[in-house]
């Protein structure tokens, strides 16, 4: 089984003036669909919209994305969603065309099952060197200008750990190479703020939303690499492997802690899905 | 006359796998040609190189690219010829393949002329809201992730000037929304150095060549916006226009100064051409 694309509902190729290719000009979504539906499609699509209002492209219409998802979803199996959206073809130079044609792109990909350790005994990260450019402009949207990300992966080559924690120009932890963190101090969360660069993630609001839920405390605040470094427990999260412990951190080695597991269970996050 | 595009030699759509779309994962080159030459090769392809190097893309063979545009390129006109070479298709996830074969694509548009008084009376210039967001990393090199550019342009969307003027996260003078810039103070010139955000343009570094031959002194440096409002002759540099000379800056008028024709006439800079 192989991904499915539909390029605005046909399959197809993409147009090469596209500005989605030529300048990262658009946003995307991935997301995991179980049994014919996306979880937490309202919060993808909020911040699909909220990306859209930034950079001034048109939204797309939700029922037509729900409709061209729901028709190609398997049924019974899990499934990886994702969605690009761009401003479309444009003219030469980074002037965007006045009127813009946005460009709907669709991949269903089957599901690829995460390791069971890293939910039951969590994952190692180490910090890249590659430091995060600072643009509020740009933070917490999900747009398609990923370079940064790109090159923090290449450092992580050896395959040593399971995601790269990426610091700031200024050196506040905002989050992993695929993921935002949590960290848990005095029996209260903490989480990057997310206002100068970063991504705001479904799953990072899911925690958020679960914390109140069960009476914990959240802050989202500028968080330095001590404070991660010298945490109770350390977790990061994103829309589909939902939760990971980190069990390393550089050199120090962590227990999964009580906190973590409530939000787990909580939100049904587990090696089996 | 219409664009020309060919995705790697071949009249086709883009794979919407490709990481260039997904992730902004590749590098771009505008360039001028006339008379069936490109302008200034060496440097497009030289620049090329150096960011397929520093992204870890293998870089494309220099006579498969020259072959591919002198096969296309109309003999007696100008033309726009725009090369994107992307990291190619890529399974999901930042992480880059270990054996990427990357995209090229190459799009020959017909020239478009520049008005003639941008060159005799200069261009107008104001300070954009936006701060570049600062990587080292990625500065320089002419990298697809161009939102920060784009949105510089949505704020110019009312036409009064030809080029918005930025600045990174800290206040220095970058360049302008799709050019570099250069200041006349005392006799000599002063450019950014593009350190920490920018693109290093083509015409930048022609300029600096030709200053050398002038025996004018150039210097690469962090400039403040108080330099640039406070220099005797500013202006601005590509490799499609060439030089414009900066006629407002803000609420200041500049006149177009001798250094500034100087460089104009020996680059053969002009409305003509």
């Amino acid at each position: 089984v192989e991904t499915l694309w539909l390029v605005n509902g046909e399959r197809s190729g993409v147009d090469p003036a596209d500005r989605g290719l030529a300048y990262g000009d658009g946003l995307f979504e991935t997301m995991r669909a179980e049994r014919g539906t996306v979880k937490r499609f309202d919060l993808h699509y909020e911040r699909l919209r909220e990306g859209c209002e930034r950079l001034a492209i048109p939204t797309p219409n939700r029922a037509l994305i729900e409709g061209e998802i729901a028709a190609h979803l398997p049924a019974q199996s899990r499934a990886i969603v994702k969605l690009i959206v761009t401003r479309g073809a444009g003219t030469r130079g980074y002037r965007p065309p006045p009127h813009p044609q946005p460009t709907r792109i669709l991949a269903i990909s089957p599901w690829v099952d995460y390791p069971a350790k890293h939910y039951a005994q969590g994952v190692r990260v180490r910090t890249c060197e590659l430091r995060l450019g600072e643009n509020p402009h740009l933070a917490g949207i999900k747009h398609l200008c990923r370079l940064e990300q790109v090159l923090a992966q290449l450092e992580l080559r050896d395959g040593e750990v399971e995601q790269g924690l990426l610091l700031d120009a200024s050196g506040r932890v905002i989050g992993g190479t695929s993921s935002n963190i949590f960290i848990v101090r005095g029996g209260n969360l903490e989480t990057p703020a997310i206002t100068r660069c970063g991504i705001r993630g479904v799953m990072r609001r899911a925690v958020i939303a679960a914390a109140a839920e069960l009476a914990l405390r959240v802050t989202e605040t500028d968080l330095a690499l001590r404070d991660v470094e010298s945490a109770n427990e350390v977790f990061v999260t994103n829309a589909l492997f939902g939760i990971w412990p980190v069990a390393q951190l550089g050199e120090r080695r962590l227990d999964v802690g009580p906190v973590t597991r409530r939000l787990m269970r909580h939100l049904e996050v587990g090696g089996d899905g």
